[in-house]
């Protein structure tokens, strides 16, 4: 979080070493908000959900109201079984007494390494110490106790006014890899000030999470832990919004906004990856296979490596469409880098190497893929895979 | 081919630098058979076909007898559109002249960069230089010039004797990336002097590559030019095999066992890889869910390069499981490496981490991932993806 950036109106937070790394990073942190909030979530597509996953779908089925997250990293608290929802249960419960209020409304998230038993008796002395260190000015070092493989914090805010009331909007994200779309090993919370329906802003996130966190791939690998929460307390004193509220489109755009731009942090860090490709399949017979097509190709790990190097290795696009499942034609098949055709009809186009290498040089660039046989479209963005993936994964 | 391999009677091989690699390797082999013979193939999936795979199904389908292959590699002869399938039928043609046999008895396989245009002069004076110097052989110099980014060149042979006649099966094989279930940028050309009926000879390549080459996954990608033939000129004087022949059976499990070899040789000079790990899933809901299941596993880039440095890595093996797209229950899933159980009932075994470690620092190793949920079972061979694998394809 940068030094500008505030927690909305209401919010607290907190980060602090618990000794769940064993490194002694930051490693537990608390998002608390001091009035009642409604909450909204979406989670992993993975059928092997984490305990504190399975947890946070519960609350969101059954409770009207939240109070606030305990995330602890280092530890996925994931195929653990019975004793990892016990200890969902104690983390929440253990903040819950801190604050006053019911267990159930409190959310509880985990990411890290998978299959291990969490160390409860430093998880809920963490617990204890975060809870006294809440703070309007915690965002930041709550940021970073995310973190796993991340190298920088991420964090973004919206400000909007509203009824005439000045509105915040804060995300925190930590994730950067086995991001793939569909979400991934990734927990973004977002929080709000604004007073909004609780059915509505499930509606809204569910949008905004569909257009960034599920359209950004880093390797393919969805993990067992992803979720975005978003929790808005109505301390701003707005009208509460929903779909009459005249600036309801305003703030589902404020949202989509910051949610992608979180997503694209979360790219811009993704493990090893230099570059960030925006790909898009148009002209498929439909959006399904628009969608197998451009997946194939941003999954494809000879199209990500070629990319490293700055080859343009159009011929690993059109091997990765080849195989994608989709409808397609070879003689009606386009592809173009930042508008630059590098195919047209299957094959090579006059574009001159150079200036196709110049485009894949870039820090980011286009790569647009037309079929030419329906209207069906759809984009991804990936990036590339580098040495550094395999060692930071190895 | 070691020196004590030899082309069964009636085969000659020849293996040339052509000069479509620029670096002055070898890269254009031919190999013949002097008495007509019958040909059976099997080729990719990918919708996007190289020309000479599209002549060569077109030829099987069409054509009684064959006189040979030419291949090169260096050049794929794929996305060339009309001037691809020209230049495939002047390089059959070339060959077929000299021979004094029609251009449509002789095939053509290619395999290097997509999207280039074969340098037909060179090609056709390198198919002349070859012609003259086939030999009975040759077969080593032409498992050489098919070579790409393999490190080794991979053969095979098997004798056996039918109806008291010695007969010979020599395999080539070239292929060490873009590997997949359901064929690779791979070719292999297998020869045998055995009479063969034309329709029995295809049913048992068909069913030795569904458990060999269909079986093998280096990287998920699957190529535009991946063929398999087999061509079989009865030299050796047996009764013609087919089905009503009392070793029919014989002859097929030889050949799966030739074809089985030729595929672990891949496996083993995959790119960038150090070890071979044999996944099977059963218990599976049906077949289908285990194939899903075992190709989400052995393509996981993270379950793979956990694999590198003998991390044991289930925490993975769940996470891939877990968005496979199979029926799953976590509490009924065990997980073993060589027999030691690591995963019981969704939960850690207690199996010491050294044991497990042991198995996976092994040179190859098998990963058994039962369901408990009905019969359905699938093995695919996968392998490690290390920074050598993104050097070799950045």
């Amino acid at each position: 979080m940068e030094h500008n950036h505030i927690l909305p109106k209401g919010f607290e937070a907190a980060g602090v070493a618990a000794g769940i790394k064993e490194n002694g990073a930051l490693d537990l942190a608390l998002l608390v908000s001091l009035e009642p909030a409604v909450m909204a979530g979406t989670f992993t597509t993975n059928q092997i959900k984490a305990a504190p996953v399975k947890a946070c779908m519960k609350r969101l089925a059954e409770e009207d109201v939240a109070y606030g997250v305990v995330i602890n990293s280092g530890n996925a608290n994931a195929c653990t079984g019975e004793q990892g929802q016990k200890d969902t249960e104690k983390m929440a419960a253990r903040l819950a007494k801190r604050l006053g209020v019911e267990a159930s409304q409190i959310y509880v998230c985990s990411t890290g390494h998978i299959g291990d038993f969490l160390p409860m008796a430093k998880v809920e002395k963490g617990i204890d110490q975060a809870a006294g260190a809440l703070s309007p000015a915690g965002g930041h070092i709550a940021a970073q106790a995310i973190m796993t493989t991340d190298t920088c914090m991420k964090t973004v805010q919206e400000m909007m006014v509203i009824d005439g009331q000045p509105v915040c909007i804060t995300g925190l994200v930590k994730g950067a890899g086995m991001i793939e779309p569909n979400m991934a090993t990734m927990l973004a919370f977002i929080m709000t000030d604004a007073a909004v329906e609780k059915r509505m802003l499930q509606a809204a996130l569910e949008s905004a999470v569909r257009q960034s966190f599920n359209r950004i791939s880093v390797d393919g690998d969805k993990s067992t832990n992803d979720t975005v929460l978003c929790m808005a307390n109505g301390v701003a004193g707005n009208d509460v919004l929903n779909i009459g509220h005249p600036q309801w489109i305003e703030f589902c755009e404020t949202l989509n906004l910051l949610a992608f731009d979180l997503a694209m942090q979360v790219m811009r860090d993704a493990e090893g990856a230099n570059k960030v490709v925006t790909v898009t399949v148009q002209g498929a017979a439909n959006d399904q296979d628009a969608e197998m097509a451009v997946r194939s190709i941003a999954n494809s790990l000879l199209v990500k490596t070629s990319w490293v190097k700055n080859d343009v290795g159009w011929g690993r696009v059109m091997d990765a469409l080849g195989y994608a499942g989709a409808k397609l034609c070879e003689e009606t098949i386009d592809i173009s880098y930042n508008d630059f055709p590098a195919v047209i009809g299957g094959l090579a186009s006059n574009t001159a190497l150079e200036t196709l290498q110049a485009v894949v040089a870039l820090d980011a660039f286009s790569l647009l893929i037309d079929l030419h046989l329906g209207k069906g479209s759809a984009t991804v963005y990936a990036c590339d895979c580098t040495e550094e993936y395999i060692r930071i994964n190895e």
